[in-house]
């Protein structure tokens, strides 16, 4: 049975007529392709085949779904089944879902799960409490640590006992810690299998572990996992001692989140809590229109120096022409240098100590554009003259493009490292922020400019 | 001895009287963290430091260095020191360091490798042929493969082999491939623990193995690794061949690589080879100039538009004081529809068949957030007044907010679907582009607009 052919009311068809030949084609899949089918249908089939497939299967794609269509499907079942399946998830993902559940269909499902595996249902209690996006909440407490006076044989047979259990997230890093817990050292499988059987993990260990803290932000944890270039990092508490460990693969999907939360803030957009399609109308209308709303109420400003030059105006009506050409030059040179330096802060190329040297690279760069930009204005301003001698026209567009590009060039850099400064996400220094602060002041610095440079003529 | 004590004058002097407490010193270090010290110093410090570790450690330090200090100690080494450390890197980073020298340097220092270690040298030989960029850039060689039949014994036995002669990458996958290299599963070392020493693999092995092909882009690799939460993934020829793996480490770096670029290109930047500070000013002013002289080029076009309204000009000059506030309305939010499409795109949310979707979508929200920017506008318009009446300015006014932004949102979407519709990155759709375009349409949209508003007037 192929089920590519099975989307829809072929679907409905075969679960109706051959569940089992319809089981068995789901145990031939990718758990991760299922999800992407069972995303794909309506909340009533999507229960039916979830329902179909084994509970360890159905779990794998339970996790790999949404959140919001995880937390469809777990009140569309019954609380026992609901709780078997949470029971076959991992500890990490487990949490995650009964923190989407509201508190009432978590209580329920808890308390179903507390009936079949208490200790799994403790656990999620404990975990719970640590927020999605910290150390804590991406971790699994499904780690190995054994004391350090444990000989190499019993502890590969304490590996083979696990990892027949299947009762840790990774066998090929075991910890060694001392009583209480306390984080000592680690030991690869691979150097397991490499020493000897009567060697003591003591002797075996490295007990320079990179660690991380539980509450440390998920953002710290992908860091450290992506600088030391490691495959899990074990998370303690404020004491040393071991809570768990997050895995690499768990922070690719971190590293791809911030990014996308980044690219969100920087165009303007708080940033969304679910996919795209996901997201309501009215949620998108929220993140969006404050943001504007805001912005919108900043340029009125603009309005207000455009009514204080009304003179310089009347009688020079050749300079309005030129002000959307000037002002976008300063807002697109703000944008390049903003992406620029928060993204060098983001990987850690520019460090907290080196923002005067950031700050006179983009001031240099922006005299540099605009004296290229500058020139070209200067063109165009001595061509079009209107009712001012070409050379004053000329000579005031160009030098009001110098000074509002190196303005968007400052703005640009300035924003992203006061916004660290003051302990917030750079990425908040969005580009639409950019580009209105840089039309406001852009715009006072033209008509300072231009009002100079054509004083003569008048 | 303390090295955070040994920057700069001291580190000299630490250098020339107490080498070996140095010695120790860095024997003790994480080779991230000497790579940090290694990039503040200056080329000739950098080379003693490194000239002081063991080949192992320096080789480790190494390749953690941006490619452009990499390049620098390479050079500043004799032919045969150079040769030694390349010997000691993994085969991928070797590959990387050897690509980014000279074709002049890359020779003398492969010549040298030649004579010590034959086969690294043809290995070298071998890769650089793939861009790195490509799966085949990314992959190491040294991986595992035995033939179906071998005995899990004989398999942990050639696990421990290798494991001890530091030959591969991983231990942890262990291929199955048929004659010829031909990839037909895989077996983890959890499962070969847990199974019987008398079973063969091809009865433990998964033969549905997640693989990527040698001239897959990078982008695909870590989809793929992030999609399937795998550790590492195979690379296969056009025959299915094995020819290595890529791990998930290696990924975590693509992953952030790309977001970077990304960043850049929507931030209006040709994206950066190098780091922030590794960039030259002149390749600055050439990436971000090329792109300003451009958009500038197609701004100029404002200027034309407001000169063919000079009359409806010349009779309001009130209109006059909008256009920025009515411009960068349509800009801001042309900037988020950009963001949120680009990046729902990035991560595979919208897929290729749904751009209607999301065509619709944003028409609407533009309309919508429209809607409430147009009001505010009117109620500036109609208080400003100036030499039109209240009511007439306030209507032109809301009346083109309204249309300018929804312009721009739907800007915004269609130039990312566009772009990757006719195959190129959607993330080129840069934000100067989005809003110099917005800018133009713009500025025609507001003019008609307020011209068939006003008309009653005259």
């Amino acid at each position: 049975m192929q089920l590519a052919n099975l989307i829809g009311p072929d679907l409905r068809a075969a679960l109706e007529d051959d569940p089992e030949g319809l089981r068995e084609a789901l145990e031939d899949m990718h758990p991760e392709d299922l999800a992407e089918i069972v995303e794909d249908l309506a909340d009533l089939e999507s229960v039916a085949l979830i329902r179909l497939m084994g509970p360890d299967l159905a779990a794998e794609v339970l996790e790999r779904l949404p959140a919001d269509r995880q937390v469809d499907v777990m009140e569309s079942l019954e609380a026992d089944e609901a709780a078997g399946l949470l029971s076959e998830m991992d500890p990490d993902d487990r949490v995650d879902v009964v923190q989407e559940l509201d508190d009432d269909h978590a209580e329920i499902i808890l308390a179903a799960l507390q009936k079949s595996e208490p200790e799994a249902a403790e656990e999620v209690r404990e975990l719970v409490h640590y927020p999605p996006e910290t150390a804590g909440g991406l971790m699994t407490p499904d780690v190995i640590s054994l004391p350090p006076e444990t000989k190499v044989w019993q502890a590969i047979d304490r590996v083979r006992e696990i990892a027949h259990a299947e009762d840790a997230e990774t066998v090929y890093y075991i910890y060694v810690c001392a009583y209480g817990e306390k984080l000592m050292g680690v030991v690869s499988l691979r150097e397991m299998i490499l020493g000897e059987s009567s060697q003591t993990l003591a002797e075996l260990m490295n007990s320079k572990v990179v660690r991380v803290e539980a509450t440390d932000d998920q953002e710290v944890v992908a860091d450290v996992i992506a600088r030391y270039d490691l495959t899990a990092v074990p998370v303690v508490d404020d004491h040393e001692r071991l809570l768990g460990l997050v895995t690499v693969d768990d922070v690719v999907d971190v590293v791809i989140e911030e990014a996308t939360e980044d690219a969100q803030k920087m165009g303007g957009v708080v940033p969304l809590e679910d996919s795209y399609f996901a997201t309501s109308f009215l949620e998108f209308v929220w993140k969006r229109g404050a943001v504007l709303v805001v912005l919108f109420l900043g340029q009125l400003l603009t309005a207000t120096v455009m009514e204080a030059n009304e003179n310089l105006l009347h009688q020079t009506l050749s300079l309005v022409i030129f002000v959307p050409l000037i002002l976008s030059s300063g807002g697109n040179t703000g944008s390049q240098s903003a992406a620029l330096v928060i993204r060098a802060m983001a990987v850690g190329e520019i460090e907290v100590g080196e923002w005067s040297k950031v700050l006179i690279h983009e001031v240099a760069m922006g005299l540099c554009l605009g004296l290229i930009l500058g020139l070209m204005g200067f063109a165009r301003g001595y061509l079009v003259g209107g009712d001012v001698e070409a050379l004053h026209m000329g000579v005031a567009v160009g030098a009001s493009t110098l000074c509002v590009v190196a303005l968007g060039a400052t703005i640009g850099s300035v924003l992203p490292l006061l916004t660290r400064r003051v302990g917030l996400d750079p990425a908040v220094s969005s580009n639409p922020l950019i580009a209105s602060l840089s039309d406001v002041l852009g715009l006072t610095i033209y008509f300072a400019v231009a009002g100079f440079v054509l004083e003569a003529v008048f």
